[in-house]
């Protein structure tokens, strides 16, 4: 397995960022469109370094096959956009929503567009965007597509990410004890993780920062989305299960674990072997040439053979980038092969009520041959009492 | 001017999520609609008390004309909506995105909905969304417009949520001194602020609360978007910039205020003068009855008669509800009825780049007669030096 990528902290170049414009240009000229309309904030982020909420002003990034990439935007946003922005774009501002008519963001947008021809638009595209464009709208995911080969820089940013996450998730197994409260330790880790963030980048970018440290007692593991109980705590025994998942300015990456705390009930030694059963098979099949759909399917087998086919919960994996959840997915019902350059969590998981939750999670780089995960924790049941 | 309501910490009732639902149908029924297809999480906190964030496995709520509601819900989330929701709703599960073909979201969603007929959906409706229904779609704000006048409910919540602000506002300028980090301020004071909300509502949904609090040097105030620098210290002098924005249990409320360390400036005091006056030009003219549109040009014709014409850059209000941001606004280019039961915050600014920035805000609710703030904090300029 080749060693793990070094870590990069700096921010994107110029170079970078244009190679990113470069390659949905092309896929542009592939679909014969016109131009491509951003409006998902995850896509401006991957395509500018800026980072906007959604909210009801709009901000509307638009790609032309070839000339001035433009961005509109609330003339409040002009400043924070030139700090942030990386690489040639021109600032297309309105003042304020809702505007007078001839002064509306939909009128800078239309001054920027084609006024015919075939715009390409998000799959989260909100309507009253889609039904603002002139032309022919052709919803395609071509920036989500682009997103899912990762390049060298990428690359570094993520590892930095899963650094971040596994030095949280050493510190957050390291307070776990019986009658502890998950919201301290997820206040304490958390804490650390955005000081080493801030530490490593000071100009790091909150809006593309999210930070989450859980732990979920095994009288909640079973119910793996479930953490409404605030203050909730930690019990004698297991199976626990800890989550690291963040987004460290820009770049996601997320780290789970099933633990115990002074001993293993017998009834979790089973669903144990079989989660981790199915986590060396992701491990061995996630390369180069796999099929996503396939290996989850592997998974589901081999829950089945072991008798927890109907103890699933969720597909074997998803994706990072610049978010900590994305596509592609490991998952029955997707076939996509498998590419150096894309990342996975690996996390098949097995849900027992009475029982609890199995479930471990890394983030995984897929190599030229193997992967590497880009996170670290212990995996062994042995080294998972504490 | 009325009494401040009392604030309310107890969750909705059923009968208050009813008659949310009816009012939402009464609108379908006027509008010719079987059916709206609700998106925004916003909008389904609203409807069902249950909070989601938008990921790839969507969350729609079906409101026909009449019968069932219906959740079309991930499984893995069926606990966590059962735990939240309040209200008759049938949840329809999926088991996972992306599914083999019959097993999908969508697949769920077609056998909840009318196979033909007029369907509502939302402005901010996703266009895979949107693609996946039958028969006519009818884009139309309709649960955006039921939430723009509040029920008694709502106002106590938000009452409360105004009592938290304006508490962690008060925490907020007594640690303002030159040379602090507005960084330490934002840690502590959020933590004041969901400790306060968790000690008055132990069950408060973290997945509904979001808490900021923060200052703008005078050195930033200009610019009211640019919170790019995460080590800003106060200064001397002023104006600084207060924004204590919260969404607290799923109702938000803010407060921001216009202060100074030690002395004013000369430059300082015409535009602050002129920012009160047009804050008073609201305060005085948002009764039932006024326009909303008219409000705003009535601040921008005091800014341009005061000589701040060119310094505005953002609108004289938003609304607040079950988000801190939100429809109708205080803006030209909207008209718009005001009715008791509306809430908007007073927030006309001037900013000038080399002075710093001007701008008070309040979450004020309309009474039947007059208006009434559900924040407090001193707004004179003797009493915002310290």
């Amino acid at each position: 397995m080749p060693d793990r990528p070094e870590p990069i902290t700096a921010p994107p170049s110029e170079r970078e960022m244009a190679s990113r414009i470069a390659a949905l240009r092309a896929r542009l000229a592939e679909n014969r469109l016109d131009a491509y309309v951003v409006f998902d904030p995850d896509n401006i982020f991957y395509l500018t370094n800026f980072a906007n909420y959604v909210h009801e002003r709009p901000f509307v990034l638009v790609v032309p096959v070839e000339g001035t990439v433009s961005f509109v935007v609330p003339e409040l946003e002009c400043a924070h956009v030139r700090i942030r922005a990386v690489g040639p774009i021109e600032l297309v501002t309105y003042f304020e929503f809702p505007a007078p008519a001839g002064e509306a963001w939909s009128d800078r947008l239309a001054s920027v567009l084609p006024s015919a021809g075939r715009i390409g638009i998000e799959p989260v595209c909100p309507v009253y965007l889609a039904h603002a464009l002139p032309g022919e709208a052709v919803r395609t995911a071509l920036v989500d597509d682009a997103r899912m080969v990762k390049s060298d820089y990428e690359i570094g940013r993520l590892a930095h990410a899963g650094r971040i996450v596994s030095d949280g998730h050493r510190e957050l197994l390291a307070g776990c004890r019986p009658g502890e409260l998950a919201i301290s330790l997820f206040g304490s880790v958390t804490r650390s993780m955005i000081t080493q963030m801030l530490t490593d980048m000071p100009h790091a970018n909150m809006l593309a920062s999210k930070f989450a440290a859980i732990v979920q007692p095994p009288s909640l593991s079973h119910d793996p989305h479930n953490f409404t109980d605030t203050f909730v705590a930690l019990e004698e025994g297991g199976p626990h299960v800890s989550v690291i998942n963040c987004r460290v300015n820009g770049y996601g990456a997320e780290i789970e674990r099933t633990f115990f705390l002074g001993s293993v009930p017998d009834a979790a030694r089973a669903p144990f072997e079989a989660m981790m059963a199915a986590r060396r098979l992701v491990f061995e099949r996630l390369v180069p040439g796999a099929d996503t759909g396939e290996i989850d399917a592997a998974v589901r087998s081999l829950f089945e053979t072991a008798g927890y086919g109907d103890r699933m919960l969720h597909r074997s994996g998803h994706s990072f980038g610049v978010t900590g959840h994305e596509a592609p997915f490991l998952a029955v019902g997707e076939s996509r092969e498998v590419e150096p350059g894309m990342l996975f969590s690996i996390e098949p998981g097995i849900y027992i009520p009475g029982i609890g939750g199995f479930r471990h999670s890394d983030t995984v780089l897929v190599a030229e041959s193997g992967n590497v995960s880009l996170t670290d924790g212990p995996d062994q049941l042995a080294d998972l009492v504490f």
